[in-house]
C-alpha cells in the first residue's frame, strides 16, 4: 500500500483495536503498527467484501515478505546449532517452513479468531483452513519483522517455533507426518498391525476437491481424515488414528 | 563446523590474512572473523585436496545461509519500494536471485581472485565458472551475516545490488537477459535486422557438458558464446554480440 491508499483507510474501530491488543499480548508481541497488523489478518476475501478497503489491503504481500524471514531465521538455526550438510538443511526447512507445521503454529495460538474473512470463507470454515491460517501467520511475521526489526522478528519465531525446530533436526519426527508417527507407534517388532490407507471418496471439482482418506490397521478403520489431496486425507485420517491410540493408552494407565 | 575441528585448523597464513583483508576493503565490509571469510571463500574442491583441512571446511553451508538472507533483503527492498503483488515479486526476485545476476555482481567485484579452488577446478577454468562465482558470493553474504548481523548484511547486499534490483522491478531489463537485451537494441520497425541462434557443437560427457552457441543478425555472426546449457550457451552468445554493437554505437560518436 502506497501513502495515498493507506490515507483513506478508515481508522481501526475501538473493537477490532482491542483484538488486535489482545492478539499481541498473547503471543508477546509488542507490535507498533497496529494498522499493519490489521493488515495481516485480514484474507483478501475480506477485502473484496468490504469495498471501502482498497483491493490491496489484504495479506498477500505481507505474507511473501514473512515466508522469506522464517526461512532465513529457520536456517541460521540450524546452521548454527546442528551440523548438517546443505542438502540435509535444505530437506528439514522444508519440513519446518510447509503449510501443514505453521497451520499447527497457528492453530496453536489461536490465530484465527483474529483473521478478517469474507464471508464466502467464514461460511465453509475458513477459520480452520490450513492455507489460510498458515499464510496469515507467515504475514503476521512479516509484519512485525517490518514494524521491529529482523532481530525481534527471530526472537518470535524462535519462541513460538524453536523446539519444533529442534524436534526435527534431531530427526524424532516429520513435522505433521502423522503417517510415520503412526507407523513408529505401532511398530513392535514381528507382530506389529499392518497399516493401510484408502481413499474413500472425493467432492467438488476437479480445482476445488476435497478427498477423504481412511486408515485401517489390520483392516480395521482407526481414523477418518479431508485434505484437499489424497495425501493430506492420508495425513489427516492418520492423525486421527494417532490422537485415538494416544487415548487408548492413557485409558490403559 | 564444531569447535574441536576449529581448533584443529591451522591459523591463516600471514598471506592469506592480506589477501583476505584486501577483499575486506574492496567490497567494503568490515569482517571480524576473517577464518569465516576464509571459508566462504573455499570451494569443496580444494577441501578435498588437502588433506589437513577437515572435510566440512568448505562453502555450502554458508551459502545455504547465504542464499536465504539475500532472499529475505530483495524481498524487503521489492516491498518498501515497489507496489507489486506477491506473484510477481517472487518472479522478480528470481531474476535478482539466481546464478546468472550473482555471477555477475561476483565478477564486478573480483571475488574469483580470492577463491581457494582445487587443481582440478582451477584448470578447467574455475575461477570464471559461474556457478562457483555465485556460489562464493552468497557464501560470503552468509559469512557476514553471521560475523556482523543482519543490518550489516543488508546494507553490504544493496551496496552491490540496489540498482540491479531497481532495474528488474521497473521492468527495464531481466538480468542476465542478453538475448531480450540484444533484441531490444535491433528493434527499430520494419527494417529491424532478423536475430536467430544455432548451437554449434558440444563437448563433454552428458553430465558435464559444454554447449557452444552462435546468435546471427540477418545471418550474420555476430557472436558466440559457452554455457552448461543450450540456453546459457545462447545467452553468452548474445552477450558477445550486445558488447559488439555497444561498441560500434560508441566508435560512431
Amino acid at each position: 500500500m502506497d501513502a495515498t491508499q493507506l490515507s483513506q483507510l478508515r481508522p481501526l474501530t475501538e473493537e477490532r483495536r482491542r483484538n488486535l491488543l489482545d492478539f499481541c499480548s498473547l503471543v508477546r508481541m509488542q507490535m507498533l503498527d497496529l494498522q499493519l497488523l490489521d493488515q495481516a489478518l485480514t484474507h483478501t476475501s475480506y477485502a473484496h467484501e468490504n469495498h471501502w478497503l482498497p483491493r490491496s489491503y489484504n495479506n498477500e504481500r505481507l505474507e511473501f515478505l514473512g515466508d522469506s524471514v522464517l526461512s532465513t531465521v529457520v536456517s541460521t538455526y540450524m546452521y548454527q546449532h546442528f551440523n548438517l550438510d546443505e542438502g540435509r538443511m535444505t530437506k528439514l526447512r522444508a519440513q519446518v517452513v510447509c503449510e501443514q507445521s505453521l497451520f499447527q503454529v497457528a492453530e496453536r495460538i489461536g490465530l484465527g479468531r483474529y483473521l478478517h474473512l469474507g464471508h464466502g470463507e467464514l461460511n465453509t470454515g475458513g477459520r480452520k483452513r490450513p492455507s489460510i491460517l498458515a499464510d496469515a501467520f507467515e504475514a503476521v511475521l512479516g509484519a512485525y519483522y517490518l514494524d521491529k526489526g529482523y532481530e525481534a522478528a527471530r526472537d518470535y519465531v524462535l519462541r513460538l517455533l524453536q523446539e519444533e525446530i529442534e524436534q526435527v533436526c534431531r530427526g524424532r519426527v516429520m513435522m505433521g507426518d502423522y503417517k510415520s508417527m503412526l507407523q513408529e507407534m505401532v511398530q513392535h517388532g514381528a507382530g506389529s498391525p499392518v497399516i493401510s490407507y484408502d481413499i474413500l471418496g472425493f467432492e467438488g471439482p476437479e480445482h476445488n476437491r476435497t478427498f477423504r482418506a481412511g486408515v485401517y490397521m489390520n483392516r480395521i478403520l482407526m481414523g477418518m481424515g479431508e485434505g484437499r489431496t489424497k495425501k493430506e486425507a492420508e495425513q489427516a485420517a492418520a492423525h486421527e488414528a494417532v490422537l485415538k491410540l494416544k487415548q487408548t493408552a492413557r485409558a490403559k494407565h
